[in-house]
């Protein structure tokens, strides 16, 4: 496998490097030990971080040095297969195909994706802190909600206290107020907020651990408007419902079904326009995706998104925990109420 | 061409979408119309970003289906060459070569780069734009770098800066004090600066527009030992030098030297350890690049960084500028003194 910056390295070593033009890459031989290559300049950085830790060899390359030439140079002349990490750039996997031109490229995703769902015990641990972080923000929530305060002006807010609370970088910041919140990926605009309006809240950040937290709760700016509450009231019942559904064994598609079909009966089916959720770790969105169609079993250890939505048009709703599948059943790192938060207009 | 979100998309449309495992791609055939094959998610922020101004037809795909195969079918069967986007994620890829397997893939920099990077005038001006904004911030610096006070410290209210001075985004921030100033690609400690330490303060961030800052100058926190100051006075010469080399049909590789004869001659070459410079544009780092080896004459309105460094080990020093070949010369959009800034200890 050659792991290039990114989830796929960091998860395998530790190494949080970025992503830049001169080539990293961790060079997995099938047997054998494994090698860095790394820029001459990133050497140093390299031995201080966590791959530096665990011995493994460095191999730098030179400012006019070929790096593609020499991973090929030390791998068999008649190496059959290689894994490129999932998100190495398209331009780099062309230079490695040119330079191992009988190596299969596959995706090291087909490999990892194995490891990298079903989370370990410190990685659920991880993800509970980065739960309880973004739920300390969620608790801030209503102290930012004002009627005649912009989406961006609140969300300018919601980041700073992503980073207070804990998270090395803040990821996303979606304040969707009243038509807004029935596009699920709006972000923010200048839309002042105004008496009446649900709100959805959709935000989530990086730990230093390097593990994602991902929460959506639904807020009402004053009084809600009765056809807003109904539907809110089916939604917290269909997520309710798909949480029910997590245990062993249970495919995807039939967690996405349990809230689906709670939303449908109730009339609302056309307006849940997105899969139920996503797994989540080191990337916010990672296998197990819960979608129709996937039918590989959850295990214990697997974490993803139960987030339903509905959007009818002149406002939305969505609720979203993060779940882990336990022995028999789920836990939710994700403790703020389901019930509509109302805040003073 | 496939363009997938990134740098490539935005050049070519004004798009300035994320990449998530979703697949986003404009189509651009070689004739015919392109279009722009969207999750239906996405379809609203699609329609209201520039790509939907220009009027290129929409193909939204559902969330179980395959939009790799939708890609595919609205293609010839007998298509045998296709260009990827330089970022597009290997993943995303591999699925296109399963899908087009008689098309060899090639990246589409190969094509695009003779277009990015050489910039219209437009594209100068937003240069400009950037680099009076980072000028605003190192004008700042001086009154942030106090001994007592730790790189941290001093990078969090630089960051700050570089949003209040007009970024979307901070891209880095690199205070090398003392020894950390010989590592060019340190970025932050917790080290506590100390009366005599020169400071390399390396940042940039990307303007609303997308294009990027990128400028270094080396602060002297009180009084500078004696060595320093030799060797700045010789880097400030070697910089100044590659500055005065750029002008149309010169190569990279020459201006490279430019600086590097100078450094060598006064005895510090085994110290100037990485290349003079990277082209600069929506990417920080992108073609061209000012590096032995590089004999791609420089033309009228290609932008990069001018950035010599010495790093003998107890401290270091760069000096960076980007700078766009103009018909006869260059210009520089940075434009703080380039002699040592010392601040009060």
């Amino acid at each position: 496998m050659l792991l290039t910056p990114g989830p796929d390295l960091r998860y395998v070593t530790g190494y949080d490097a970025i992503q830049l033009e001169r080539l990293t890459c961790l060079v997995l031989p099938a047997t054998g030990d494994p090698f860095l290559v790394v820029p001459r300049l990133e050497l140093a950085a390299a031995e201080a971080s966590p791959v530096g830790a665990l011995g493994v060899e460095m191999v730098p390359w030179g400012e006019s040095e070929d790096p593609f030439a020499l991973v090929a140079g030390r791998l068999p002349a008649d190496l059959a297969r290689v894994g490129v990490a999932d998100r190495m750039w398209a331009v780099m996997a062309l230079r490695f195909r040119a330079a191992l031109p009988r190596a299969e490229q596959v995706a090291a995703g087909t490999v990892l994706r194995e490891l990298r769902m079903r989370k370990s015990r410190a990685e659920v641990e991880a993800l509970r802190e980065a739960g309880a972080a973004i739920d300390r923000v969620h608790r801030i929530v209503p102290s930012l909600l004002k009627a005649g305060r912009t989406e961006r002006e609140v969300g300018r807010d919601i980041a700073e206290a992503i980073v207070a609370e804990g998270h090395a970088v803040v990821d996303f910041v979606i304040v969707g107020s009243g038509p807004n919140g029935a596009s699920p990926h709006h972000e923010l605009s200048d839309r002042v907020i105004r008496p009446g309006d649900p709100v959805v809240v959709d935000i989530g950040g990086t730990m230093p651990s390097g593990y994602c937290s991902d929460s959506t709760r639904t807020y009402a700016v004053g009084e809600a408007p009765a056809d807003f509450r109904a539907y809110y009231a089916v939604l917290q019942e269909a997520q309710a419902a798909a949480c029910a559904a997590v245990r062993p064994g249970v495919t995807p598609e039939a967690v996405d079904a349990a809230a689906r079909d709670i939303i449908t009966a109730a009339g609302y089916g056309e307006w849940f326009i997105h899969r139920t959720g996503h797994g989540i770790g080191l990337e916010t969105h990672e296998d197990p995706y819960i979608v129709a169609g996937n039918t590989e079993p959850i295990e214990a250890g697997m974490a993803f998104s139960v987030e339903p939505g509905i959007y009818p048009g002149a406002h939305g709703a969505r609720i979203e925990d993060i779940v882990v599948c336990t022995a028999d059943g789920h836990e939710s790192v994700n403790h703020v109420t389901h019930d509509l938060i109302v805040v003073d207009a």
